[in-house]
């Protein structure tokens, strides 16, 4: 099973492919950080988070997605982007009716590390443990990003579905 | 010049398409409301807004588009799921690279009354005059719709460009 993970956002967008097989460990098969710069159009900047993620779901084909639920946050213009970005990025999966869950950061830290106060260096060193990581990953992004994918595994373990 | 207006939304997304010929008065060519039932997957919702509006573009081949720009309101789920929907709206409009233009509650009201705290009865009164309306209306929100495309023709006389 293939879990394409995202970690949603305006100027950056994490995403990861993860692939199950029957190692213990799940493999990193792609992950990315999809940029967009300040100087396009607000409406530019949407198409491209849309466009690239279509192009990646083309690619690798996974069979569900995981993306980070969104919480307010102190910029509230900052937040309103973030959430357009992230009807995009939603929109982009279900045009290719693939199943998708949102879990939220809580559920993300409790299951990678079992604390849901976990801090960064904490999800990292769980991360490097729990997955088979043979490139190199340049931002957090990319980390959340697989973060996600990994949650997706942990609940389909417990039995919970995706929906459709 | 045709203008398709969009007054965005999660349960409901009005869109209106005018057109602008040597007539005084604008004319509605096509009115609607995009409804979304509770009952469906968050996903689902954001895929028919999306298909929905990218099915009237095809069919109504505006030049350009009009939507009004978000609020943050007291209910903040609500918020975020306005602007993932407002977000699909704006995706799908850029896939077809119509141009598009924002614009604020206040700029609207302005646009049409020439007043920035007009009341709804005030507003209907005005879109009433201004545009030539064939057809039966049944909700507000294709009102809004009609109204933020009119506030594009009146900033597209004052030579107000439209991004690309």
């Amino acid at each position: 099973m293939r879990i394409l993970g995202i970690d949603p956002g305006y100027e950056r967008v994490g995403v990861a492919v993860l692939e199950k097989k029957n190692a213990p460990q799940e493999v990193l098969i792609f992950s990315d950080c999809i940029q967009t710069s300040k100087k396009l159009s607000h409406e530019k900047r949407l198409l491209i988070i849309g466009t690239k993620l279509s192009e990646i779901i083309k690619k690798y084909k996974p069979d569900a997605v995981a993306i980070e639920k969104l919480f307010f946050n102190v910029n509230q213009k900052t937040a309103l982007n973030v959430a357009e970005a992230r009807g995009v990025l939603l929109y982009s999966v279900s045009l290719d009716q693939i199943p998708v869950q949102e879990y939220t950061p809580l559920q993300i830290k409790v299951a990678i590390t079992g604390y849901g106060r976990a801090d960064k260096k904490q999800m990292l060193t769980m991360i490097e443990k729990l997955v088979e990581i043979k490139k190199e990953i340049s931002t957090d992004d990319e980390y959340d990003a697989i973060a996600c994918a990994l949650t997706a595994y942990a609940y389909k373990g417990a039995n919970k579905k995706f929906s459709t």
